[in-house]
C-alpha cells in the first residue's frame, strides 16, 4: 500500500511500529500516538485511514484495551499480521549493577522466568512502552530495559543479553483498523457478540458453530461495562469454504444474541 | 479468622490491603508483598498461611497474572471476597496545573472515560500499584495520582476529585489463596482446564453444564504456554444443590479435558 495515513500506538521503535512498517511499507505517513485509542479516534477523525494496534500475545494474552475499543466503537478488522517478538536486556551497565528494569507490562508478563531467575530483587518499573523504557534506563545509572534491539540503537544502549522471553515462539497478533472491513471472505473471521443473561446462552452460540463443523480458534471475554458481571465475548473462527452456509451460520448467531459485531475477515 | 499469617498484593494502603483487612480483621500478622506471584510465593514457602489477590474487577477484567499463577502452580481458593472501588484523583495543586497523573493500569482502565473527558492531554505515567503513584504524585510539583482516599491520608495528598471511575458500581473481586481449598461445598465452585486440540472440544464441555442445568457465571480464557493459541479455561459455576450430582458433573467434565484443576468453592 502507498500514500496512506497510519497510526500505529507509538512512540518510534515500539513492536507496533515494527509491524506497521512491515504491514504497509515504508512509502506512508505513519503517525505515532501515545494509546490504543488514539489510533482509534485518528481514524474517526479521518487523520488517519488505518490504524496498527497490538490485538493478543501468544504469552501474554488479548490486549484488554484493544477489545474494549472495539466493542465500544464500529471499527473493524481489516487485516491481521503476526511478528515474532524478541524481548532484550538493554543497559550501559554491568547486570550486577542494575537495581531498576524498565518496561511496558506486556514485556514484564513475557519475561517473568527469567526476571525471577536472574533479577528476583530488582525493581521493575512499569512504562506506557518499551521506548519510554530504553529512555529512562539510559538516564539512570543502575538502570536497565526490557525491549526490542531497534530501541538500543536509537537510545545507545547495549544488549546485555538476547530473547529474554521466556516462550522462545513469543508471537504478538496486530490487528489492522479500519473504517471498513474487507467484502471478500478471507480465511478466518471474527465477531463480538453478548448473550441473553438466560441459562444456556453461549452453549447455544457454541452448538450454531458445531451444528456447521465450524472451528473456533479463539474465545475471549471482557465485561460489558453495562452491568456487572456480564460479559462480551470476541471469538474468531476459521470460514467454511461455502459462503453461503458461512453468511446463514452468522445470521444464526446475530439472531441468537444480545450485542453483534462482524469485525471483520483476515 | 485469628493470628493467621496473610500475604497480600502491596504496599500498604491499596485497595488489595482494604479486602484483607475486610476478610480477616486486624488481629492478623499481614505481609505486603510487592508482586502477585511473591503472594503465591509466600503461602508455598509457608511464610504465610493465606494470600489477598485481585482477581477481576467489573470495568477491567480478569487479572491475567492471578489468573496465570493459578495455572503454573496448585494452590487453590480458599474464598472471595468483593469490594466496591472508588477511584479519587489525588494531588496538592490545583486541576489546572496537572501535566501527569500517576496510576497503577488497573486504575488507569477504570476512569479512562474520566480522563479523555477532563485531561486528555496530560500525561499518564504508570505505576506497580495506587501507593507508589501516590508517593510519586507527592514529589512531582505537577503531578496528580489516581487510588483510594487511603493513599491521601497516607501522603498527605488533597482529594480533589471523588468517585471518578467510569462505572460508579465499580467493583473487584479479590481470591484468598491458600493451601487447600474448603471441603463444604458452598454457593459456586471455580475451575481451569483446557480442551483437547479438536473440534467442538469447547463445545461439549458447555453441554455437560447445560445438560446438568448447571449455571456458569464467569468463562475467561489466558494462554496455554504450552503452544501458541492454545487456551486454558476459567470457569466459574453456580454448585448444583445435589452435591452428588454436582460431584458427578465436575468428574464428566475432567474426563473431558487435557488439563484440569479444581480451585474451589466459596
Amino acid at each position: 500500500m502507498n500514500n496512506s495515513k497510519i497510526a500505529y500506538l507509538g512512540p518510534e521503535g515500539t513492536f507496533t511500529h515494527q509491524a506497521a512498517l512491515l504491514f504497509f511499507g515504508n512509502d506512508n505517513k505513519f503517525i505515532p500516538v501515545s494509546r490504543i485509542k488514539d489510533v482509534f479516534s485518528a481514524i474517526y477523525s479521518g487523520q488517519a485511514n488505518y490504524g496498527v494496534v497490538p490485538a493478543e500475545n501468544s504469552t501474554g494474552g488479548v490486549i484488554a484495551d484493544t477489545m474494549d475499543l472495539f466493542i465500544n466503537t464500529r471499527l473493524k478488522v481489516y487485516d491481521e499480521i503476526k511478528i515474532s517478538i524478541t524481548q532484550n536486556l538493554l543497559s550501559n551497565i554491568d547486570k550486577s549493577e542494575i537495581k531498576r528494569i524498565y518496561s511496558h507490562p506486556q514485556s514484564f508478563a513475557q519475561c517473568s522466568g527469567y526476571l525471577s531467575s536472574y533479577f528476583p530483587d530488582v525493581e521493575l518499573v512499569e512504562t506506557n512502552s518499551n521506548t519510554e523504557a530504553a529512555i529512562m534506563a539510559a538516564k539512570d545509572k543502575n538502570g536497565a530495559s526490557i525491549g526490542p534491539e531497534m530501541g538500543a540503537e536509537m537510545y545507545s544502549l547495549q544488549v546485555l543479553e538476547n530473547e529474554i522471553n521466556d516462550n522462545k515462539d513469543n508471537t504478538t497478533r496486530f490487528f489492522i483498523v479500519s473504517n471498513i472491513c474487507r467484502n471478500e471472505l478471507r480465511s478466518k473471521s471474527v465477531i463480538l457478540f453478548s448473550v441473553p443473561n438466560k441459562f444456556g446462552a453461549l452453549y447455544y452460540i457454541l452448538k450454531i458453530f458445531k451444528d456447521n463443523t465450524c472451528n473456533m480458534t479463539q474465545i475471549a471475554s471482557r465485561p460489558a461495562k453495562t452491568k456487572n458481571w456480564d460479559y462480551v465475548f470476541i471469538v474468531e473462527f476459521e470460514n467454511l469454504t461455502n459462503e453461503k452456509k458461512n453468511k446463514k451460520m452468522i445470521e444464526k448467531i446475530k439472531r441468537n444474541t444480545d450485542f453483534f459485531d462482524y469485525l471483520g475477515t483476515y
